[in-house]
Parts: C-alpha cells; structure tokens; sequence
C-alpha cells in the first residue's frame, strides 16, 4: 500500500462547563494591565504532518490519535481538518 | 464614551525556526503507538470577549495585549481576528 503524506489540524479545547485555568489566569492578568475583558477561553492547536495510504486513512488516524493522545475525552471537544501534501 | 463587548480569537505560535518541544514531545508519543508522524507543531489559541468603544479601538487593544501578554515578541508570532458581540 503507497504511502502520501497528509497535514492536519486538529483544535483541543475544554468541554463547555469546565473551568479553564489557564484562561482565567490571562484574563486577570489582562484586568490586571486595565484592559476590561470579561472572559478568555483557550485552546490548543496541533499541526500533524503524517503519512497515510489515503484520505479516509488519514482521517481515521487522526481521529484515532485524538481519542488516544491528543486530547482527554473526559473534559476535551477536538475538531480536525485533514489535506494531502502535493 | 460607550463601550460594546467585542470578542476576539487570538492564535499564537512559533517564529520559523524556533524547535516546538511540546510538538516534537507529542510527534515521539505518536511515533511509540506507531503513527508515521514526520512532524508535530502548536499553537496556543486565546478567545477574549472584552469591552471597547469601536472596532478600531478594539483590534487597538488586541494587538497591545499580545505584544505585553500573550505573545514573546522574541519568538512568537501571532494572528487574530476581533468582531463585535451583538
């Protein structure tokens, strides 16, 4: 089976409901600098350059690292978008 | 002078050139389970909803709130995009 090389984009953030620590750090250190924020949110964003025998193999991969690395099912939503490299 | 709440999406990450260690951690992690992962990047996303008096005014603070806090000038680069909340 031929191999191509494949990026994503995969976007892991906190399920809505929980406390983001990290977030909330930043926005008192913002109020802190006198900029009137009310709320930061974060997320982490992976770009994945990866091999693949085709579209669907790159997007079950993906999927795949997600549930077993990238994100924490518990407490994280993930989105992903997934190109061929030409 | 009346403000409105904006909302921003802030992503922040690495200069060309700069070594990811939390990517290249994440790309060894994702070699072990035997993924043929060439190469991993992140980013850091920052969604703000803040107060200002106008959209110029808005994407005026967004910029100086990366440049004092959420970016590192020396390595970081970062892009973002600001609307107003209706």
């Amino acid at each position: 089976m031929e191999l191509a090389p494949y990026r994503a984009r995969i976007e892991v953030k906190l399920k809505p409901g929980y406390i983001d620590p990290e977030g909330e750090t930043a926005r008192k250190a913002l109020v802190e600098l006198r900029y009137d924020v009310k709320r930061v949110g974060t997320a982490k964003v992976y770009e994945l350059d990866f091999m693949a025998s085709s579209i669907e193999d790159a997007k079950k991969q993906v999927e795949e690292m997600c549930r077993k690395l990238l994100s924490n099912p518990v407490k994280d939503d993930y989105v992903f978008e997934v190109k061929e490299l030409k």
